[in-house]
């Protein structure tokens, strides 16, 4: 199983990376590109064809302005596509959220947060998980150990509070 | 394999069919409930574990308003979620795009365009794909068909032009 | 009397922590937690059962993102639920005050301003205040001593001005 | 006890009834004025003076457009307000919204969704159920009632799609 | 001269006709066709460098929802295009206009108004005026029209208002 | 003729300065006084009477978040009021705008520009300008003198790029 | 004294007409002209001199989209100028009323609320009453005219209410 | 050939330089002037009707706020004009973008991203283009060396990925 990372400009990397992190997290093969859908349609094309022939499943995409790289990766592959919103103009994602969001019947982008690299990746593992139990595994002790983060952090309040 | 449907009221119903009928389409079992995320979270509970356990593969939520529904499906799941915001108040579906696809980082919840059912059974299926070669076959023939209606509908406009 | 404070992360707590400040001045008792809709719910249901058994009058519940405690919280319990829309992603507050204010019918979370966490401790000195004479005389006080403020704020500049 | 209702143009009645139509349901006092922040501000003063001295509890504004009479009713009361945002222009509602959820420190508006008296109404019954038990029970029933009828849509479609 | 209008739903023929019966005013050659940015994309390559070949000056190109028609047209040709955003979903059209205004830095696409497709055809008209002062021609007098149609609109006000 | 100036809060201060330095410079006499339409309702009554009295011509009113301040004055004079809304809230000055501009039927209240002070008080030039022609001509020479400016800066860039 | 009304089309012929019947109501004399500030500057800027010569005491600008025409009639002239966004598009309004609030320094349009015709021309009344105590005293009765209604909706309510 | 660069005041200018930039890399001829559509019009008019004269192609105009430059340039002209949002107030250019986009039918603007004036610039450069082989060589060659930027781009992450 291996997930493609593709994203539209380097200056989105170090957003981007975040969802190579998770991955790396849970032991999930992955490629991470750079390559546009207008300037280099074709980089995007081949990159797309290679990951789904060798056990691809799924691709998470970033964009920013009018992004259209999710919704031409959607169009090259029938395997799902995990789109992230990037905040990238003075218009602070709201367009790359709608350029990715309202796609047209057909042909489903499976849209994040506003710059949610991470919950792209997470997404992309709990479709793993659906053919591996091993991951669903790993992720539910991942949402466990969040859940420890959080009361952790609730204990470290009490304290001070009633200090 | 099993795709959980579920949407927070009956007036969300004739929007939130168009999820069953594509997964008929696909001969993939389904089942569709309306159940509350705040009047009856309970009933959300029992439907969410049950599915996970008869081999659920996904979740499809629709909501509209204050859309909180396809969030606290997903914080009772680790399977993937993916949410429908629906058009139901005067803000026109902005409300409840914003309240499912803005999730925190942790919890993703695969955001679909407002009224945008078909296209969320739609990744249902691709997610199956994921696991079922025969699905996986039947959403490329899908797709084929997709463009061939386009196609057929460009013949028609070209035979008036040049009729 | 008491109120109870929740939030679901700890990069709330700067802004959430001026509710407690307000209930200390009014000699109110609270207790203040930090527990997630999504990732601790239990954590919330037990904190939510526990204040309305000890005489809970109303809760203030903060969130950034797509906003659900509040509405998690409402769903909980039926004292008075206090939403603060925490401006904590790029939409600037703007995603979490629809994800709470757009509560749909049955099911009411009173909102405030993004980042309003001082006026929902007011609003729940007001709610106090309509069982407790004491209290609402101590509030009437607090309102004459802002006009006494703004007086002052006034003849500051009408003195610099007629210097 | 007594909750005031108050709106500012007679164009707003029909969407303001249904708070006077839940107050009925649960046995709670009301009086239910047409009176304009801007345009009879005395009347909206005497009003909000009468109901305090009355045993008011809570006062339910709703207003479009520039939505300004909620917050000028919390200026003239230290009661708790509850403001709904009317649909009444081109905005949809926004603009309302804004004028009343944004609030400035020290004069709380407890906001609604747009169009959402029957939540408001709901919301003073819930400060109503603070002081007294008896309303209280009366809410917590009419919760059970709301889950019901969810559950109650539900087998419907249940019995259909099981046909 | 030949110019390519492209849309790519046969929903948006209705509104993009417009575009056909300005450049059929001025005698401008054009070829109008539906195709469809994610499922026929072949179909557009083909369209685009076609027109390129024959002779072609510029593209309108018209879509709604997640807009990429125009922008994809643009990556496949070193021609203006002209793109129309069309309002075809909840949001009224504002998807599709930040989807096809907010191109980034080297891919421009000339954005009209929402269902702006009148307006595409004169920009359309303008360009072939630049190299043809026949058709430049055209359209001052065009535009001497448009002044004369207002006059007389004024003129009948006036004998109204002075009758 | 006077111009009132009045603002909610000393943090409007730097910003609302600029109009009481355009009205200096024209000669006009002002009163800038703070005052709160909620805090301070007395204050601003009283001001708005007594400006009103002694010649007043037209008020300027800025206020911020739910920026009820120019309606509120506009209800209590018949003088020409003159909104400024102020940036002051995570919403950045969008609030403060539709609370002034959608005032209802009956009550208007001349609206500016985000941050429009200066704005403001040319337009309360203007006023005066149409009783007073010795400041009608002042504000024409205004113009002038802006119009030079852009011409000076034209012709440094001329210079530079020529250079 | 004498007002001009302008618009840009006679499609903004219903909703402008309101202004010229509110000046009716107070005798004050106006010319109401269809002119476009992008087809027929030539007649704006004639008929803004004409205007201006003839005791000329206020324009009221109405237009719709990209709404220029209170802008260019402000720097046609140093007479106030009152804009009035009108709602004639997909973007309901909101494209007209920031295309005429926002205007830059030195330029000031005092906007209404989309489609307030009627207050654009109250304002211009309360211009015209800053010179002439006459219409002062008209337009204080209007107010208190608009009060009386106001009550005499609410008695109406009362004698249903307690009827 | 030459093109027209016109921006509405000398703050625009280390945005609008860019445009100025992309045309010197082209050998395009330009003229780059700040004149503004409401203070200097007549400057405004001079120019374009020179620049027509002088074989001008198009005109390049960007402004910020109520933005009504390229509006009024397309006015005076019949050449093509592109318009450029500039991001200069609170609303981050959206108010610019609106302004300039949603231009009445009968006198188009093509409209580019906020603060997109290297787009407006190759924008120029297509429409010389289509007059000019040797330029829209120039132009391919633009577009293979952005792809080429693309792929060394990612060949430098592929290089640290697999270092």
């Amino acid at each position: 199983m291996k997930v493609g990372i593709i994203m539209g400009s380097d200056s989105d990397l170090p957003k981007m990376r975040k969802a190579a992190d998770i991955l790396t997290v849970f032991g999930i093969d992955y490629e991470m590109v750079i390559a546009s859908a207008h300037r280099t349609p074709a980089v995007v094309h081949d990159f797309v064809e290679r990951i789904e022939r060798e056990d691809g499943v799924a691709f998470v995409a970033g964009a920013g302005a009018a992004a259209h790289l999710p919704g031409v990766v959607a169009s090259f592959t029938t395997l799902p596509v995990i789109g992230v919103p990037l905040d990238a103009t003075a218009l602070q994602g709201m367009d790359a959220l709608l350029a990715i969001v309202q796609m047209p019947s057909g042909m489903p982008v499976a849209t994040m947060a506003i710059d949610g690299a991470t919950n792209a990746a997470l997404f992309a593992v709990q479709i793993c998980g659906t053919r591996d139990a091993n991951i669903r595994e790993q992720y539910k002790q991942y949402r466990v150990d969040m859940a420890a983060q959080v009361i952790s952090k609730n204990e470290k309040l009490q304290a001070e509070l009633n200090g």
